[in-house]
C-alpha cells in the first residue's frame, strides 16, 4: 500500500514582548514552521504556555492593533482597577489573566499543501497582556500527513 | 500487525451570508462530512478564513440566535462606533473584526464512531460579522482513524 | 522503516458541578488520561458536550477563580436579566448559554513526552455556567504518536 505517512512536528520560537497590549504578528513563523515540517496536510495548533498570554487572529493592521482591540479589552477588563487577584501576589496584572482566560492561550488552524489556510486580511496573533516585559515561548504542534 | 490507519481529509462548504450577526446552523454539515470522511474516531477542526467571521457553538434557538447573542455583542462591540479600523480602509466593519477576534474563526471537536461529540441542544455555529452580505468558505479538517 | 505508530485515543470522566460560575481545575485528569494513553507526542483536545459549559485555562488560585472570572463575566452578562431565551423553555439559564457560546466548549492542547504544555501557573477549567447543579462529562481526544 502506498500512502502518506501521519506524523507530528513540535516546533517552537521565542519573542520578546512589551507589556499591557502587545500584539504580535506571527503568522510567518507558523507558515514557516508548517513548511518546514515537510507535513503537507493537517492541523496546526499554535499555543503559549502561561496565563497572561493569548493567541487569536485578526487582520493586522494599525487600527486594529494599536486602538481598537486595546481599546475593547481596556473596556470591558481594564488594568487599573482593583483585582482580586492582587491580593494573592502583590502583583498588579489581574486583567492580564482574565483578558488571556477570555481569548484563550491557543488556536487550531487546518493546512493544505504546506500552507495554513488563512483569509487574505487575516493574521495569526500573539497578545501579551501582562504588566511587564516577557520572553514567550510560542509552541506550534503540527500533525498530518 | 492489524491496525486502522490514521489519515486527513478536508472538506468544505460555501454559505450565503446577511450582515450583522447573521448566525448560521453548520452542525449537519460538520456531520456529514465526518460521516462521508470515513474516519470513525478523531477531531474535526472547523474554520473560516477571514476576519470578519467566527465559529463557535450554542443552542440554536430563536432567543438566542436571533436575540440574546446579538444583543450581548452589540452592548459590548457596537457597530455604530467610530473604531479606528474605519480610517486605514474607510468601510465601516470595526466591531467585525473586533468580535472576530474575540469569538475566534476556529474550533475543533472530538469525533466517535462517526459522530461529533456534541450535547443534544448544541449546535455549530457560523457568525457572520461583517457589513455586508458575504459568501463564506467554511473548512472541514477532520484527522483520525 | 522503523517509526511511532499514529494513534487516536478517547477518554472521558465526570464532574459533579455547582451552578453559576463554579470553576473547577481539571489539569490532572488531563495529564493522567494523556500520560494513561501511551502517546508520547501530539494535540489533546478537551471538551464539554453540551451549551452551558466551557473549557478554558487560568491560573487556579482563589481571586482569580471565586472572584474576577465571575465578576467579569456577571458584569457583561448578568444572570439576573431578561433574555429571550427564557421565553422560548421557561428556564433561567440565559446568560449561561451566552458565556458558553463566549468562551466555548472546547479548547486544544500541546503534548510532548506524554506531558501537556502548559506554563507553572497555567491550569485547564472547567466552567459549569448554568443555574442548576449538574453531572457532566469531559471528553479528552488525544491524537499523536
Amino acid at each position: 500500500m502506498n500512502y502518506k505517512q501521519m506524523t507530528v512536528v513540535l516546533k517552537s520560537f521565542q519573542l520578546r514582548t512589551e507589556p499591557y497590549c502587545d500584539i504580535i504578528d506571527i503568522t510567518q513563523q507558523v507558515q514557516n514552521a508548517v513548511k518546514k515540517s515537510s507535513i503537507k496536510d493537517g492541523i496546526v495548533n499554535v499555543s503559549v504556555a502561561g496565563s497572561t498570554g493569548a493567541i487569536s487572529t485578526t487582520e493586522y493592521e494599525p487600527g486594529l492593533v494599536k486602538h481598537d482591540i486595546e481599546d475593547f479589552l481596556e473596556k470591558i477588563l481594564p488594568y487599573n482597577k482593583n483585582y482580586a487577584h492582587h491580593k494573592t501576589w502583590h502583583d498588579h496584572n489581574g486583567a492580564g489573566h482574565v483578558r488571556s482566560f477570555l481569548i484563550k492561550t491557543s488556536q487550531t488552524f487546518p493546512f493544505q499543501n504546506g500552507r495554513v489556510i488563512l483569509g487574505t486580511w487575516q493574521q495569526i496573533i500573539f497578545l501579551e497582556l501582562d504588566e511587564k516585559p516577557r520572553s514567550r515561548t510560542i509552541y506550534i504542534q503540527i500533525i498530518g500527513e
